[in-house]
């Protein structure tokens, strides 16, 4: 049985699946402080959640961590990367040569986590043909093509609003089915397909809000 | 009693304060498409929650809405608008005038959401002085004046992980309550500062999961 039937069987709500790669990120924190063990707790408020709900979350993973003795950090960094699939590079495209898609192109922290920027498109005459670094802009018409030849597994729209349910189709029929989102509008996809929106404008709204809260 | 003083003793969860605002953009993009009522189901299918959780949501804003008729799209996008304190303009800084940075700068979605980006700052000597349309670049040196000055409220933070906790730790001795992190590290801050956090890699991490599991 292959770790995806596994996983799937398992049925793990989303919510704990989005807290996963933040208790990643504060393992691979720690790992480089130096610190080697971290209780359920500890590990738990550092990452905003509760100890139950950490070691219900973990649970989905398997058997973990000795009862009174901590998690070992390096090991469960390596054991939620590999459970997730992280631990293989992946081909990442970017729709949209714009300041923000420019800026997505450029950033260093996805290699880092093995996501490989491995092609961007635009359909202005004036940006295709051009370069980003080392990265030569695409030509939006050759979508399906550059897609299938570059083994594109996840797509970064950075497009305006007006374009991006548009293209978004074009993805799913070229077989894309993980699209981040940064047009903000709602896209209509299958059900197969799995979008995360990042909507700045949403985001200052809730920490507007929040501010007045916390006052 | 002020609008502040009733939200906080109305308690409202914060998963229901994070839903709002999506609520909200749905409302709005109903509004424009011609839309002029909708049911509390159809409103919360579209915005990933269910029925009941949306009227329980909207309760803390008080009664709204009659039984078996739907909601008024643009009322209750103003009343949503106007209970989180967004029919303001407020000041915003940017801190990191790099790739990012300058994006964000240039992002005509926030002045439509009344979010004005009024100074941005770095430590480059090369970028200070200089201007992003008609921003100039401050230094980072005159972090507080400019502050005070611009009477700025939420600051967005796109440096690299290395400085964000040293400029965090500015804001909040210059009094800034509100923080956009964008830098892929945990800030640590007082109780009454909130922070969001937008880490790209952990949403391609989890995007990467989910795809797996729709497969």
């Amino acid at each position: 049985m292959g770790r995806e039937k596994k996983i799937k069987e398992k049925k793990i709500p989303q919510a704990a699946i989005i807290r996963l790669p933040i208790y990643l990120r504060y393992l691979n924190e720690l790992a480089q402080e130096g610190i080697n063990v971290i209780s359920s707790n500890e590990l738990a408020e550092l990452a905003g959640s509760n100890g139950p709900q950490l070691r219900k979350d973990l649970s989905y993973l398997g058997e973990f961590g000795t009862r009174g003795v901590g998690y070992d950090v390096e090991r469960l960094a390596h054991y939620i990367s590999s459970f997730m699939g992280l631990n293989k590079e992946q081909s990442v495209a970017i729709i949209g040569a714009g300041k923000l898609g420019t800026a997505l192109c450029r950033y260093k922290g996805f290699a880092e986590k093995g996501f490989k920027i491995c092609v961007i498109f635009d359909d202005d005459p004036n940006k295709i043909g051009k370069n980003i670094d080392d990265l030569l802009i695409e030509d939006i018409k050759n979508l399906e093509k550059e897609l299938k030849e570059k083994n594109v597994e996840i797509c970064i729209m950075a497009v305006p609003a007006s374009q991006a349910q548009n293209i978004a189709d074009k993805l799913v029929l070229y077989g894309i089915n993980a699209i981040l989102n940064f047009a903000p509008i709602s896209l209509k996809v299958p059900e197969n397909v799995v979008t995360r929106q990042i909507d700045l404008s949403v985001e200052l709204q809730i920490l507007s809000f929040f501010k007045v809260l916390a006052q």
